[in-house]
């Protein structure tokens, strides 16, 4: 299974995605701002993937001014902890590592052993999050019913977490308890990470897929060869609203209108319980050259104008379920988020 | 006014639309076949653009046999008629210019009178061209609001058609009088005649654009700023539903989800009453390579499956009316289009 980044000790190899599938280069990063560029540039992706990297960014600090006091070290870490949160603003995960990462160090007194708490903290966060793709998978496949096709969006695999994934976690584990006929792959513009990284996983399993436009879905849908779609999250706020990939509530709108299911998946930690509904969620805006070109190639006027949002907000009353590791929430969501958040946490 | 062609005597110079905006190449046509080559390879393409340059292709062929008796003339005639035919199947402008170019020749019975026949129908189906889309321009114009904030998908404009074009043609002549504020110009996957085409031309006439992907216009239209949705047709059945660019039909279902109208533009000729719904129009499946890489780049593994419908179809339910250069044509259109029809022919 492939994984987005390797730690090593001093050094956190980052797998640059950007060039995937045609390239599997690794970044290699020693410090927090290097992980923070390689997060910005999305050269690492995914909300789960983009959390553990920023965990991972923050032990490598440790390693680094291993030899300051503790004061001065803190300092550093505060430094690092803000410019790694300031890369991405919509995903939540990010936030949940930082803050878990910040937590072990209470009562700590000494660099040394910071670094090892952090190291610790890390390395758990890393095991949690496959630990809780599994769970998903195994919640998520209850909804699917034999013979389906599914429709996903964007990359939740190996590639945006650890493990078996989100959405695509679900769909692959579907796949292996032979309930699935067919996914149909969202290519994702404008970075691809669909027809570039979901069908690269999914071409090295052995499961049958087929690549379409992110416009093909609707006619696909009205001809009915889709049953259902699922798709990944990066905040979900407390009433279900669900900020995911652009392109998440186009779909979302298809499935309803289509009669189709909508399925959401998000480990529990993506869940906000601090905004209260979609429209507070910030939405990253990135740069409109992300539209006017790939690689090097221009595809549009030079001078022209592009709006280029990286997420957008599904409502919740578009989503059937989100399914996550403590099992799967259905609507009316507020009630039963804070219901499961009551028992659990 | 950009052209997509130039007719040169024994020459058809297509202006090469792969490679816009970054290089205006021509392709020199001498023959038929070279021009059915170019309408497959996508060099030229738009419903009306089609047409009109699979009139002129028989033209050229008028020339170079010029000296062949009548009858092994029209041997060839009806050979090159079938090879243009035979390029894409779905807008029905193509079988419409052939069937005119066709008929000029009833009654005829040498082949310089056939060529000289044949160069005036050219002429005047190219005259016709110009003059709808004014029309259509002139029409549509009603349906427009004041500070109105338009989308528009694929290429309906200049390079699709002679003159302002289709749908285009009607928000630049909205731009003119002063109702427009901005268009939305979706990027059009697979081949990118939004972002390549559309904002080449709105850029050259400076008027105010956004390119975005195709999936982020819901979004944009959940928070209220898109005011409609404007786009041609490559074939209308006889009930109003429609075939037109990928990605139309969810345009459709999200304009009708988000209580936004929903506006066809195309000339009278693209209505074929011989087809009385919508699934009974050809849909053409284009090369998954289209779709799996940028020029010489591959987007997606090598191997991958993936699926490339050039058009889809919109039921007429979801069309709040079809603008042509008869007129603005209101549902039920099963019963509005036959009686102008009636009125009309």
């Amino acid at each position: 299974m492939i994984r987005p980044f390797e730690f090593r000790d001093d050094c956190l190899l980052i797998l640059d995605q950007r060039f995937l599938p045609q390239k599997k280069e690794y970044v290699e990063c020693r410090k927090a701002d290097e992980v923070a560029t390689a997060i910005k540039e999305m050269k690492i992706r995914g909300a789960p993937a983009i959390g553990l990297a920023a965990a991972y960014a923050l032990v490598l600090e440790a390693k680094r001014f291993m030899n300051l006091p503790f004061p001065q070290f803190i300092a550093r870490f505060k430094e690092a902890r803000e410019k790694l949160a300031s890369t991405r603003p919509t995903a939540v995960n990010l936030f949940y590592a930082l803050e878990e990462m910040t937590k072990v160090l209470e009562g700590c007194e000494s660099t040394e052993a910071a670094y090892s708490l952090l190291f610790k903290r890390a390395v758990a966060l890393e095991a949690e999050e496959k630990e809780r793709s599994y769970r998903m998978a195994e919640a998520g496949i209850e909804v699917v019913l034999p013979k389906s096709r599914a429709l996903t969006h964007c990359n939740t695999g190996s590639l945006a977490t650890v493990g078996l994934g989100t959405a695509l976690g679900v769909l692959k584990k579907a796949w292996q308890e032979r309930l699935l006929e067919l996914i149909y792959v969202d290519e994702t513009r404008p970075l691809l990470q669909g027809s570039r990284l979901t069908a690269f996983e999914l071409e090295e399993e052995g499961i049958p897929y087929k690549i379409i436009t992110d416009s093909t879905a609707a006619m696909l849908m009205a001809q009915g060869k889709i049953d259902f779609v699922m798709v990944g999250a990066d905040r979900v706020a407390a009433n279900g609203d669900t900020a995911n990939k652009i392109g998440t509530y186009n779909l979302a709108v298809n499935a309803y209108f289509h009669h189709l299911p909508f399925y959401v998946v998000a480990p529990w930690s993506t869940i906000d319980f601090d905004i209260l509904k979609g429209e507070d969620i910030p939405i990253e805006e990135r740069d409109a050259e992300e539209i006017k070109k790939i690689g090097e190639l221009y595809l549009s006027p030079l001078k022209a104008a592009a709006y280029n949002p990286a997420f957008d907000v599904t409502p919740s009353y578009l989503i059937k379920a989100i399914i996550t590791d403590k099992g799967i929430i259905y609507p009316p969501f507020v009630k039963s988020l804070a219901k499961k958040r009551g028992l659990t946490e």
